[in-house]
């Protein structure tokens, strides 16, 4: 059984074009938010309640399912709520937008696959740089399927997920495929200042990407070259190599 | 300058305690959201406004302002558009309850840290194994004042900030401080199903957390031992040691 979920919602173009894919791979469930949860990163929901609904959305699907919380709450409650088993494999996205580099922390996308792997199972996060509701999610099927089935023939290293990323091409322009490490990019935030009617001072969060990263083993140099980008995520978070220099403080 | 941040929101105990800890050390400006934000990880707001209110609780406290953000905003907000400037350092906290182990993952206190590490300032995100709002802070003051000083002296490994986690105890019976590594466990959900007066079905979140890891290094074994853990947290999740193997797939 594949689990399917997202961070755009249950009904983003990205995700029914997922759906449709993993469609032809075995039998498809479908857990996934009742509305956008856009970098919302790993939050999950402790001081709320959480709603289930059951919907219908495709008829070939098993079943489908929408709820209220973030993606991260929509693997769990899948897990331990709805289907009452681990699912052979989850699959999250297709993310409308780039997951790439330091985006993967700020990830709905990839948090529920994140979680999904915390928990035990294979998981992988798919994102199309191309933030238009229009995009054409059809030209990585070859690619995402691939990777869906190459995982479930030769399964994880443990504690491992996999974050993918696709440039924005049409299907002949994409080189193939790069196992890579994550670039050490960041976001130059600026605050986009406005006033409100009532007179009050607000902000939008807006920023630059900003890559000084020029290794050539990095998603990014990948997906600018017109490669498909799998970096492995772990979520054991111990910067091991740290570990013995501030063993020397004075603490 | 340091800037104070926490995810329990800017009024709770656990912020008022380490606020006071760090006027002892430097000049102190507060940035941290106006209401309780656990377990947001590290979520970000893109879809909704951001609120920042200049306020006054601590009259020896340089400027403190309340967010209507995660505390990952409080931190972009803190750096781009109230000061201006890096502070020396970024402390997050105290939370109200344990980040140990997986929790990092989910900790709202611990991604204000990693956001600043993102941004090249040296970070701190302290955590007492106590939910309680009346928790002794006391305690640990010794402590925290010394990590935060060995860690501006010494400064930081690149692209590492500290997870650091205090047992529930009284000050003479804290054993010391250990550098560890991130105990491998995990929460089992369980969740609580329940009837909304009109008749619909809701859930609430919650678990068991449960550690198999039985290394004598982790956290966990450290708290157990009734020492305060530290864990070096990198924000660079690629699983280097995966890559190798995943490059040996048919892709």
């Amino acid at each position: 059984m594949i689990l399917v979920t997202n961070d755009d919602g249950i009904s983003a173009p990205g995700i029914r074009a997922l759906i449709g894919m993993m469609k032809e791979i075995g039998e498809v469930v479908v857990v996934a938010p009742d509305k956008p949860q856009s970098a919302t990163g790993h939050a999950i929901t402790i001081n709320n309640t959480l709603y289930i609904n059951k919907i219908d959305i495709d008829a070939d699907v098993a079943e489908e399912y929408s709820c209220s919380g973030t993606p991260v709450d929509c693997v769990k409650l899948a897990v331990h709520e709805i289907l009452g088993k681990k699912p052979d494999i989850c699959v999250s996205g297709i993310n409308h937008g780039s997951n790439s580099s330091i985006n993967v922390i700020y990830s709905g996308t990839m948090s529920a696959a994140v979680e999904a792997g915390i928990e035990g199972i294979p998981a992988i996060g798919f994102s199309l740089l191309d933030y238009s509701w229009e995009a054409d999610f059809e030209a990585a099927r070859k690619f995402i399927k691939k990777i869906t089935l190459e995982t479930l023939k030769n399964k994880l290293p443990k504690n491992v997920v996999l974050n993918v990323n696709i440039p924005k091409l049409p299907e002949k322009e994409i080189k193939g495929i790069k196992v890579c490490r994550q670039a050490n990019a960041m976001w130059i935030e600026t605050f986009d200042k406005r006033t409100n009617p009532q007179g009050r001072d607000y902000y939008w969060l807006t920023g630059e990407f900003v890559n000084e990263d020029k290794g050539e083993d990095t998603d990014e140099a990948a997906l600018e070259n017109g490669y498909i980008s799998i970096v492995p995520v772990q979520f054991d978070l111990t910067a091991h190599h740290a570990i013995k220099e501030i063993n020397m403080w004075e603490l």
